[in-house]
């Protein structure tokens, strides 16, 4: 069944007639159309493809059996065409507008069409990759898995965090990557406490670690992996905390197959690192799903208590963080398969 | 007077006794104070600062005059916030939060206090730059030039669109950028004809040419240029389009000065180019103001009638698009003086 069929069977289990696709990824998704700025407008009976004039003419040609219309007056046109298609229940993605947008299409429909919000129901699609996807996705862990290789022999005292960074950007578009997945995160010495830093001005020290946070992105899907690289004397301090977050990331993801719930797994890395005292410092969930966006569903959590399913693709990226101190993670990720998982970054090594 | 004063003696003037920041340059520019997912709220009697553990500690360090607070759950946290203070009538930024952020929170303030929409409060304030902000964007517009005399010559036949936009990510890096102002942009043939196309695997040929449109980031504030390199024969219909793109530019900077309605500035380039019957392939507006964001007020395009005020930073971007054949965009960033303007990124050669 093609994504929009899957699609159009959720909505005919639903209390609406008509859906408003807004957010960029799970326009993408069900179009199997790059492009910003664009919209899909979902009835029983047509699916309109809105856009402007940049992706006019190549849409035309791409997609079949859906409707291409270019926007002038982005927020009237929508108005238009539920009319014409006589919606009466128009659902919307709440997080895929702001208030203003929100505002402004509620305002154009009038009375007669209710402009209903909610919540995943794209995305709740987007949680199983097909074969297709995770062979892109294979491709976008390959370059970062490479990029790791190759910066692990580049970093050393007296380069700067976005020297380090920059190397990385260059890196991985010349392995064929479009971009990195996100704003790479290069976090040395004390700053890699923070597990989000952003990336400061600070040059690596003689016995400086560095947390490497970043990945690749290959057709619109991405990878993400982060590792720790010591460049001097590891401090036995540090020792203990990397064999630590080490451990709790295989154990927990040992627990992985379908049929478990997702707060088990996030449970277990959790209950190993509390018990050497650390609990206070792992501040954040075990993981997230990944693909056409870096953070998608399923959220990899202790509150998460949804089912694990075969083609599920997420992080597993415990962390212990001592302020003041260091941070280490590890990140990894695995595609659930039928009776359990694979570490689709195996090959990269965590040795130190 | 501080930023937070001014805005404040805004909020004095209008009907509302609260504000909810939420846009993160707004949050940034108001406390001085760089961080994600952060909000400040604004009291006739107090400002809070609402954040989480990243930024907490530093963030209590630095803002002076404002309250911390560490949020454990948002919404909850700034409704319960909002309780306290009193606040009857709290305005928000209609453009900065989602829907489904907007409903969590007007749920949580129940029938006592109404939210109401605004737009464009502290984007109003962030248009005119103060000197210090001036001193960060020159920074990010210096190594922007740099770059493009880097890239002029390493550009050859050959390498891939994402090769030459990696080689730009590290240089700017290295020149001690923090990062691009915006996804580089490196068009090359027929691709150039998109305005913003992003970026193919497509490979550079012989006579080929290529439009690069990047920036720096330094401290937040960032730049916007754009380039267009040749690779071998001009043809004689390119040289004259980018002779039109190029006294386009010049014409309608001539013209800036504070007293100077915006639209009369984009309307002299749109006609010189019109003159010479491309009217119709130069589809979008002349420019836009640029500083925490890439683009932020003004608008310059012909819709926007405000006036031109001294401390105002923006690009003049005409373009000429022929669909099919090729594209050329000339963008520099320019100040607007006491008595006329300056352009910031002059020293960047614009001969081919």
């Amino acid at each position: 069944m093609s994504r929009l069929n899957s699609f159009r069977e959720k909505l005919k289990n639903s209390s609406l007639d008509g859906f408003l696709v807004s957010q960029e990824a799970n326009v993408s998704y069900l179009s199997r159309f790059r492009a910003h700025d664009s919209y899909l407008l979902v009835s029983k009976s047509k699916v309109y493809f809105i856009t402007d004039f940049r992706y006019l003419e190549e849409a035309r040609k791409s997609l079949k059996g859906i409707d291409v219309f270019q926007y002038k007056n982005l927020f009237k046109d929508i108005s238009a065409l539920v009319r014409e298609l006589k919606i009466k229940r128009l659902g919307f993605e709440a997080r895929g507008l702001t208030y203003a947008e929100y505002a402004k299409i509620k305002d154009g429909l009038g009375e007669k069409t209710k402009f209903l919000d909610t919540f995943n129901i794209v995305e709740s699609l987007r949680q199983i990759k097909s074969r297709d996807e995770l062979k892109e996705i294979r491709a976008a862990v390959d370059i970062a898995v490479s990029a790791f290789r190759f910066i692990k022999g580049y970093i050393r005292p007296g380069l700067t965090e976005p020297e380090i960074a920059g190397e990385l950007e260059r890196f991985i578009r010349q392995r064929g990557a479009e971009a990195s997945s996100f704003k790479i995160i290069v976090s040395s010495g004390a700053n890699s406490c923070f597990p989000h830093a952003g990336i400061t001005k600070r040059r690596l020290g003689k016995n400086d670690m560095v947390l490497v946070d970043m990945g690749a992105e290959i057709n619109g899907y991405k990878s993400d992996l982060t590792r720790v690289f010591f460049l001097g004397k590891i401090t036995s301090i540090q020792r203990k905390v990397y064999q630590i977050v080490r451990e709790a990331q295989a154990k927990a993801m040992e627990a992985i197959r379908p049929g478990v719930a997702i707060n088990v797994v996030d449970d277990i890395a959790r209950a190993h690192i509390a018990g050497f005292g650390y609990g206070s410092f792992f501040g954040h969930s075990l993981g997230h799903g990944i693909g056409l966006e870096v953070h998608e569903e399923p959220s990899i959590s202790n509150k998460n208590k949804a089912i694990i399913k075969e083609g599920m693709v997420f992080t597993v990226e415990p962390g212990v963080y001592l302020p003041g101190k260091f941070g280490i993670r590890i990140e990894d990720m695995v595609v659930v398969t039928k009776k359990g998982f694979e570490v689709l970054s195996g090959v990269l090594d965590k040795s130190i």
